[in-house]
C-alpha cells in the first residue's frame, strides 16, 4: 500500500474536556505533516457496538489512513493493544471488537500486531490514558511511514475479539433484524441491507409491513424521506445501503419507541 | 478571483454520527491539500433560517473559500443542487434558500449553477445524503481549481429560492425588528441594525426602552455586557453589528422569555 | 525559541455558533499554513477556574504552539489582553487569570506582554468579540513569526492577575483537597498529586479512606478503573497525576454526590 497520510480518530472521550486534543497534541508531535479527521467523540461512554458501528459506516468515505478508535472501558488491564492492517487502511485501538466490523467491511485479508514496542509510546505511560499514550503515538508513526511490523508483535487475525455481528436474516416472507442506530434525526437504522427488500419482493413505492414488540404498522418503501409529507413515516435505504425508517420533520425513534437493539421484521404488504 | 484553498462547512447533521467525518473524508480525497473550517454541524435539525443566519454572520471572517451548507429537509426531491459565485467565495448547498443571506451579506455580481455534471459526484449517490455525495465532493473539485461551469448549467440568479428577510423597520419613533437568534450566552440578537440605534437618537450610555408582547421594559445601551453589573440586563451592539440584549452573567433570553421569531421594537426612552 | 507552527484553541463560545469558526476563519487569513487544534469549547460560560484547569492539562501533549484562550466574562472592560511566553509556548488571552495555571504549569521564566499594538488586530474590533478582533489575529501574527516584542509593551509578570491555586495541603496523616474537575465518565478528579498517596503511605493495592461532608468511605487504589468491578468505586492516579475516584461502569460523582470545589480528605485505611 502506498503510505497513507491520513489518521482518523473516533473516542467516547467528550469534547468537554482536553483529552481528545491531548491526542491531536502527541499526534502533531510526531507526525506534523498528517491530517486528522475527527469521526466523533460522542460515542456514549463504554458502549463498545456504537463505536463499532459508527467506524464501520464511515471508513469507507475515507483515504486511505490509520484509522484510531477508542473506546476502552477495560483500559489498563490485560486486554491487549492493537494495530490491524486491511487494504489501505490500518485500525488501532483495544481488542475489545471494537474495530472488528470496520476490518471486515474494508474486506481483505487484515494482517494484525500486537502494540509491544514501547518505543513508540509516549512515556511515561499513564495506566488510563492509552488514547494519548500508546495508541495515538503508535498511529502517528505508522502515518509518518514507520512499518507496522515496528509496532509489535504479529498476531493471528483470528485470536482478536470479535464482537457478534448485527443479526439480520430471513425467515419465510419476512426479513428479521435489529435496530442498529438512532441518529440525530431520529432515523432508525435496521441491520437489514436493502437486498433483502428486494428478496421480499418489496419494490420503491410499494408499502411494508413492520413487526415489532407485538406491534404492526405499515409504511411505503420510498427513495427519500424528502418526498414524504410533515409527520409521515416511511421507510427508505440509508447511506449506509440499510433499511430504515423516518419521520418527515419529526423522530421515527420516538414515534415508535424504537431503540437500539429492538428487534425489528419487515414483510411485503399483502393486498387485502 | 484567485483560487481559494479552503473549504467551509455548516450542517444539521449533529456530531453523535459519522456523517460530518464522511463528508471530511471525501473531501480529503479529492483535495487532499485543502483546510476545512467547520462553521457548526448543531443547526436544530431541518431549520434553513438558522442555517442561513449563522452562515451569513459568519463567512465575512472567511478567507477566500468553498462554502459548503447543508440543511436539506428536502434531500431527495426536486428541489435544485446549486452553487453561487459572489466575489472571492463559492456557496454549494440545495436550492432551499439556505444560502440567500450569505451571498447577499457578500454583495457582488453572484452568478449561479445547477450542479447536473455528475462526473464530479461519488457515486454510488445516496438519496438522503447529497452531503457526502453530491455537494461535498462538487465544492472539493471545485476547491482544487475545477472551474465552476464544470459543474453544472448556468442558471438565474433570480430563480434561486430565497428566503424572507428578517423583518427590520423604522416606525415613527421606533425601530421594529425580530429575534433573529440565542446564543450560547442566552444573549438575545434582534434584526435591527444598530444604525437603527443612532437614527433614534439612541447613544451609547443613554436608556432605550424594548416592547415586546404587551410588556415594556428598560435597558441602558452600552457597548459591552462586560460592563454592566451582574444580574443586569443591558442593551449592545454585538459582532455582526445588530443590536443585542444581554443579562450579566446570566441569560437574556430566559429573562425576557424571547425566542427567536419574536416581534420586538425598540425606542429612546424618554425622560420623565 | 524555533517557532511553533501550531495554534490551540480553548474557549467558552459553544458549538452551536459560528463564533469559534470566525476566529479559525480569522487565523486561516493570517496564518495560512498553521495547523489549529481545538482544545474544548464547552468550558462553562464564563467558568474561567474550569477553562485554566482544562488548559494547564492538557498543554504539556502539545507541541510548540501559541495557545489561544477565551474565557472572559470581562470582554470590552479594563481587563488587559496579555501573551505571556513560556518555554516553547506562548499564552493569549485575557488577563483574568485563565491563562495563569498553565503558565505555571510548563515553568520556566515567563516574559509578558499587554496586546497594544492594534496593526495586529483585525478590524473593526467589536467591543465583545475579542477572540474573533484581537486574541486571534494577533496569535496568528505570533505563529508565523512576528515578534512577541511587536504584540504591545512588556509588563511586569507579577502584575497579572493570578487565580487562588486550587488548595491541597498534608495535614496529619492525611492530605486535604478539593474536587478539581468532573469528566464525561463521572470521575472525580482532586486537586491531591499522586506523591501525596506515597507520603500517606497508600500504595497500589492498599485501601484509603475518603472524608468529605460528614461522610466516609473506603475505595482501593489501583493502578487503573479497568481493573475493577462493575459498579465498583476505586481511586487512581490520572492522566494528569492526580488522584482520582472512579465507579466502573458508573459515575463516581453521582455516586458520591461531589461536585467541583467540594473538600476532600484522604488517609491510609488502618486496619481494624
Amino acid at each position: 500500500m502506498t503510505s497513507p497520510s491520513c489518521l482518523t480518530f473516533l473516542t467516547d472521550f467528550g469534547l468537554e474536556d482536553g483529552f481528545v486534543a491531548a491526542c491531536h497534541g502527541v499526534a502533531a508531535r510526531i507526525a506534523p505533516q498528517a491530517r486528522i479527521i475527527d469521526i466523533t467523540h460522542l460515542v456514549p461512554p463504554g458502549d463498545v457496538r456504537r463505536g463499532a458501528a459508527v467506524l464501520a459506516q464511515t471508513v469507507p468515505a475515507m483515504p486511505p489512513a490509520v484509522h484510531v478508535a477508542v473506546v476502552d472501558p477495560g483500559v489498563g488491564t490485560t486486554r491487549r493493544a492493537i494495530a490491524v492492517q486491511s487494504a489501505e487502511a490500518i485500525f488501532v485501538g483495544p481488542d475489545n471488537g471494537l474495530l472488528s466490523w470496520a476490518v471486515n467491511a474494508l474486506g481483505g485479508t487484515p494482517t494484525a500486531f500486537a502494540l509491544t514496542n514501547s518505543e513508540l509510546w509516549n512515556k511515561p505511560v499513564s495506566p488510563t490514558f492509552h488514547g494519548r499514550d500508546i495508541f495515538m503515538p503508535v498511529a502517528a508513526h505508522l502515518v509518518t511511514g514507520t512499518a507496522l511490523a515496528r509496532a509489535g508483535t504479529e498476531i493471528d487475525i483470528a485470536d482478536l475479539v470479535t464482537l457478534s455481528a448485527p443479526t439480520a436474516r430471513m425467515l419465510e416472507g419476512e426479513a428479521e433484524g435489529e435496530v442498529l442506530s438512532v441518529d440525530r434525526f431520529g432515523n432508525v437504522q435496521l441491520s437489514i441491507p436493502s437486498a433483502a427488500a428486494a428478496e421480499l419482493g418489496i419494490a420503491i413505492g410499494s408499502w411494508m409491513t413492520i413487526r415489532y414488540n407485538r406491534r404492526e404498522i405499515s409504511a411505503p418503501y420510498m427513495l427519500t424521506f424528502g418526498a414524504a409529507a410533515a409527520g409521515e413515516l416511511i421507510a427508505f435505504t440509508d447511506s449506509a445501503g440499510l433499511i430504515s425508517l423516518a419521520v418527515r420533520s419529526g423522530s421515527a425513534a420516538e414515534r415508535l419507541s424504537l431503540p437500539p437493539g429492538a428487534r425489528v421484521r419487515i414483510a411485503a404488504e399483502v393486498a387485502s
